[in-house]
């Protein structure tokens, strides 16, 4: 591969939908060169990202001159990439199927009530410097009490991965919406037995790229409670 | 095919992502039994369909006993049928990746925002027997109206189709939203040339499939007309 052409992320270690595609090229080892794009710093509204992807918004992949956003797109073309088993996005129909109906799923669920008990505990109250609005907390603990419930009621309820027996995409973006909270010291899986056991299948399976795609996020926790 | 194997769909056709299946399977032919279910008798929440579906929700498939949720996952699935022209889901990676970019975009733009004038104008006053909240709908308005800015700055700027040259499963779900505030007599892409000739392109593509799947809608329109 001649320099200057290898697969680009422009990344935010702290955004969800990054992590899960910084996981996947770490452990499928393609070849790649990590961007950072620093939310905090705005730096997604710089003229050079904005020419890049006029939403503003990370992940962006460039392969070889293909610019594409949505992570769970990227997640998508990169398991077409040489060598990349095939239990990540599983070529048969119907097992393939299942993972694009949870990721369709997650869209609307996982991805929105995972994220805003975080904005709400975290990102908030820092830019703002004020409190924690606790009503509009209560709700959003609800919702995701309601998308967790549903994870091990229909998603888990007879197999060890949200799609089946093995490790796919769905995993990485759900996992890591639900590390999320725990930027603002939240652990959501405390009373789950159930999604504790997965995320510990999901964690095994990814091995080291788990907690190094993590570690911004559990500096972010240690901070705060460093300050309590 | 045996009988009894012919590969069934539960829709409604005020749906929109019900519509997008129907067109597909209308437009190419591949043989299958429309079961409705009609929403506004809240025949969703049965037990007989809620155990095909415990999400409660309509579409779902039943291809051989493989039960599938999930618009975006059930027109994927189809394109994966026997005879399906392959410009319907592009199997290249990056023509592919297009779609499924487009796809999840809509989850988070399209439809809740088109969805949402047509809720505001129609069902909730049908349902509570009160006034249009104008307040709620102006903010609504104007969410769509930024995620229509999007569609034809990013992804029709410089094709016919929002993936290209060729109409594909996201110019299905995206039409099918876009047609949802017309129930209320609304037509958003009034001062939108752009958006029109699209829409153009996609109903010359599918044929008389289009009107089909909207007849139900295109009556609501019509009645609610005759009152006024």
């Amino acid at each position: 591969m001649a320099p200057g052409r290898l697969l680009e992320v422009y990344l935010d270690l702290l955004s969800q939908p990054c992590r899960a595609v910084r996981i996947l090229l770490a452990r499928t080892g393609i070849p790649h060169r990590v961007c950072a794009v620093a939310l905090r710093k705005g730096e997604q509204r710089t003229a050079e990202f904005t020419k890049l992807n006029p939403m503003q918004k990370v992940p962006v992949m460039v392969d070889n001159g293909f610019v594409l956003t949505e992570s769970d797109a990227i997640l998508k073309y990169l398991t077409t990439k040489e060598g990349v088993p095939e239990h990540w996005y599983p070529p048969q129909p119907d097992r393939r199927a299942r993972v694009d109906e949870y990721t369709a799923w997650h869209h609307t669920n996982t991805r929105p009530h995972a994220a805003k008990v975080f904005l709400l505990e975290v990102l908030f109250p820092a830019q703002s410097g004020g409190p924690v609005d606790e009503a509009r907390l209560r709700r959003a603990l609800s919702d995701l009490d309601g998308t967790l419930d549903k994870l091990e009621s229909m998603f888990l309820r007879r197999q060890p991965f949200l799609c089946g027996d093995d490790i796919t995409i769905a995993d990485l973006l759900a996992v890591c919406e639900i590390m999320q909270p725990l930027g603002g010291g939240r652990d959501i899986l405390k009373d789950r037995p159930l999604l504790q056991r997965w995320k510990s299948r999901v964690q095994s399976a990814v091995g080291e790229a788990f907690d190094e795609a993590h570690s911004v996020l559990y500096g972010l926790r240690d901070r705060r409670k460093a300050k309590l």
